[in-house]
């Protein structure tokens, strides 16, 4: 394999930097280790076992995934203390039970008594308890209770003092700082999520539940933590792996950290419209963040004035964003790589990730797919 | 696994209607046979076997591809006349050519003099041709050479006299249908590529090009054909074994005829939003779509009221379009039915597909992935 060249690819093709991955794992292993705050690295965006075990420092401990079938798959895999921080759905409950019973932990999420009930309708065998981390909605504005409601700390009570169940946490996405622009923005929205969950940390310590752990995650905020953050037990981000156009936008990162492309070649040119064709569509890129760049679907690396205009399934639109075409210096079968806006829904799209270090393939990651 | 209902299945997942795609099948199978008109169905909306041989009505013989991983995975499966309808990448010249030697029909398209000279320099084995179609742009602006340009006809002229390779075909994609709102307009768009195409036959046929077949698609045109489609050699519509709201909104179809489903379950409440969240995000839906539906992402099937508004990768979030959401019609658990806006999208996602007929799974369809 270290024989072939990432430029003799069959394009379109989804390609990993190694060094940049090793980098980005490295910088936020560092970070957390340093401010004293367990990392649990969540998996959504790779699916890859190798990815994980570069995540966790080579333990295969401590991770976060979001369906169910990435937990079997890295369980599998030799990994352990796996938090599935997705609201329990009703039909995996069973699934979930065997794990906690294979596993040495295997957490879940929830943030509603309905699901509690549930949980308490299937103990654990094997004098195991089901680990349960609260999700709490810290102004987000997607699942967990609100933070401010009385329900929350109630959802708590009745977590704790239910047999057969230990509340091992609280769980809070900041996804909010998805809408940020620049690092002083991410921290701000960093610092009122921690200073949230920290009270809410003290509430439940004052009504006597001392002891469960507290987390936050999301890739802006890890790659620019507050100080109030060294308070919390662990962060949970997993974009900054690999890192795309979004996080770059939103300030998380510079563009030399992205470590992914996808790369296409040219298939056509088309002068009466002023455009060429490559072989990547909304198949190789997703459709994801249409109309948030201003280069398009993607930023064309090294060519600041093209745009990737339109996607179908498998075609690509490119355009200069001003002035004609100049075709002679992007020839039939010229190759393109394109940074994707959003390198969660990028790699999702492909079922292999060719993995290169200095020009050449040095390995391939197969995703796990699926629920 | 006939005993499997699809009520049991966990979410989200990709549901097939097995009797609707028979019908699908069986409607254009016959309608094109009623025009005396070779039907050719595309099979990169569903990318399987089973379908495929459905569509073909059981002969495996005449299909369209759009990238060369289907070309080989139905070749492998007994598949034969095979059209890679798409541009041919320079980069796969060669695996091109090894499926024109092994199979009896195996056809590329060109819409360039670049492509058509790298055909030339690797001639076919065994006293076999290139079986070669002109790509023909009818207004549509992807791929193509422009109908009107004098470049069209030189390239035709070009392919018809090169050694080792045979001008089998034009191949013309109205992709433009799918701005059309309703069946007259559609039409008029069918009537007009039409129009063209038989046009440039005729201009063929005076510079002494007799022979060369004919072909026009998109689910739309093929859904409502015009008369003078009669006078075509082939149609290559994909769509229609599924079809999908977005057929519907264009006029292709009714409700009724949609196939396919993504089944979610409701995972949480939040009534201080006016919102319940399902466990189908961008993962299992696409984002294809976004904005074109009153409801949002998809339809939810028996609910006109609601809306999928906005996804993250697992999630999705629904509203009442109007009032107050009614949470005791949408307990924890409860399953809902999303009609996706573009099948071939959601399809894409999916990595099994659940086949079902009246209410049980009586299959699951692998369908392959890749270029």
């Amino acid at each position: 394999m270290e024989d072939t060249l990432v430029s003799d690819l069959c394009t379109p093709v989804f390609i990993v930097d190694l060094q940049k991955v090793k980098q980005n794992a490295q910088a936020m292993l560092e970070r957390f280790q340093q401010m004293g705050v367990q990392l649990r690295p969540h998996m959504k965006t790779h699916k890859t076992v190798e990815c994980g075990e570069i995540m966790t420092g080579g333990s295969r401990r401590c991770i976060a995934v979001s369906t169910l079938a990435e937990a079997a798959f890295y369980a599998e895999h030799g990994f352990d203390d796996i938090l599935y921080a997705y609201p329990i759905p009703l039909d995996k409950v069973e699934r979930c039970a065997q794990l906690s019973e294979e596993l040495v932990l295997f957490h879940v999420l929830i943030d509603s008594r309905v699901a509690l009930q549930q949980l308490r309708t299937r103990p654990l065998k094997g004098g195991k308890v089901w680990r349960v981390w609260l999700k709490l909605d810290c102004d987000n504005g997607r699942a967990g209770v609100p933070h401010s409601e009385p329900a929350a700390l109630l959802l708590a009570q009745d977590i704790f003092q239910s047999e057969g169940v230990e509340l091992t946490g609280i769980y809070v996405h900041c996804g909010n700082t998805y809408s940020c622009s620049g690092e002083e923005h991410i921290k701000a929205i960093a610092q009122k999520t921690t200073t949230f969950i920290l009270h809410f940390m003290e509430k439940m310590k004052a009504a006597g539940m001392d002891g469960p752990k507290s987390s936050i995650g999301s890739t802006p905020s890890c790659s620019h933590p507050v100080q109030d953050m060294a308070q919390l037990s662990e962060v949970h981000p997993g974009n900054y792996i690999f890192y795309d156009a979004q996080q770059m936008k939103i300030g998380s990162c510079k563009l030399e950290q992205v470590a992914v492309r996808v790369l296409t070649r040219v298939i056509g040119h088309y002068p009466s419209r002023n455009q060429l064709l490559v072989d990547c569509g909304w198949a190789g890129l997703s459709h994801d963040g249409g109309g948030c760049l201003p280069t398009g679907y993607a930023i064309i690396e090294g060519h600041p004035n093209l745009r990737l205009l339109s996607m179908t399934q498998e075609h690509g639109r490119v355009e200069p964003i001003s002035g004609n075409l100049d075709y002679k210096k992007f020839p039939i079968g010229a190759m393109l790589c394109l940074i994707p806006y959003h390198a969660c829904a990028t790699a999702m799209m492909h079922a292999i990730f060719f993995v290169h270090s200095e020009g050449k393939v040095v390995d391939k990651w197969t995703p796990t797919r699926g629920w």
